[in-house]
């Protein structure tokens, strides 16, 4: 993913963020896993960064959302440790694949700091951005 | 956190911990979740000083006490691998949240070595300590 | 496991998931549980390498398909955290034990990227190959 | 411990499971958790070598046999993740506590490569030698 898309979603999340008056971390990942671009806004817990990492590596690794992954990846899901593989990844809501206007997958995007309802509807509009 | 607040803390801790007749460690870290005093009383299990530390880092890091913390990464609760961020943290009580007198976060406690809630109990009156 | 043998199995799993139309990863262990031949069929999400070299690791290192283990190292089977030992194994199908003609264990193979169900249909195919 | 105490309670764990045709991997260790000493039967499967250390530790670092320490580290227990600190622990039998005559701990033993119940027994008669 070129750094100028990265900054669209990155930016579109924030902006979302603070109409909804939460404080979130974010991070973009290409479509290999690795890091493009990350914000943390002013008050979010330190705890979260990681969490936002892992969120948005999960879906890059997988091709699938994380609240999808959960279905799986849990102790009464198909498909149980899948969780602990690639160093850790994320059973919730809050990473969402990134794909071109194409449709094609570009890397992934992690939120997380609100409710995870929040942080999927700042994701989600995020990664329409990039769609459009 | 200051050095001397950390102390009051720790120092807290350790004297209801020996009212109590029931031998414990605790680990007081800052705000960013790095530690600044840290006790093991004689007869506490060498495991229970890494529990201490985590259950200190997992208040610190989330805004939030253990036990509030353990209602969500559970594989029952909505945030399920969430306990696994962070190096790993503690879904039960025994770390709490550490606010100076004006409210503000400066850190958090984690006690480990007696029944969970003797450590919240003993946790909960070293916080009471800085707060005043 | 000699490399022609490792071979013989990888290409006979890549064969068989073509034939399904699937995108998998594909690792050979030896009997020790070091990888002998690895191959990333197009299109397979980057998170299943580390999946496929974790179920083939279980299937050697306890000499245990992976769905068998899976049956014990669960929250709910006899032996929950054995999932997380030996830096984190597989607690669902697709890591499946390779023997020789003469029933001797020589190593284990893991495949990941399709259904669970094909996952294993396509090491067991395999497998049988390296039995003949 | 003294490592003829050691070398004791690991040769009454291998004669008592070589009387029981099994083949398991033991390991002592003293109070701090550190290794006295080792072995791996013929025919044990080398995923347990790690399982046998860590049911140790687990007995040594919390002064609690691993079936004990199960019964509260597990997701329906009280102290969930637990089992995950000091580098991952044991939540199921075959740590067993190591005391002298005395009653004084002096370490852990952890037995692993048969059935769980196999393996605390083999665990619980080495014990005995040591507290006789």
């Amino acid at each position: 993913m070129k750094h100028v898309d990265a900054t669209l979603v990155l930016n579109t999340a924030l902006a979302q963020a603070e109409r909804m008056g939460v404080a979130v971390c974010v991070t973009v990942v290409d479509a290999a896993a690795w890091p493009v671009a990350f914000a943390r806004m002013d008050g979010a817990p330190l705890g979260v960064i990681d969490v936002s990492n892992k969120k948005a590596r999960t879906a890059a690794l997988f091709h699938m959302d994380s609240a999808e992954f959960a279905q799986v990846a849990h102790p009464n899901g198909g498909a149980y440790t899948l969780e602990a593989t690639n160093g850790g990844l994320t059973s919730f809501g809050g990473g969402i694949v990134l794909k071109d206007a194409k449709g094609t997958i570009v890397g992934g995007i992690g939120v997380s700091g609100a409710s995870t309802e929040d942080d999927i509807s700042i994701a989600q509009s995020a990664a329409r951005t990039l769609a459009a």
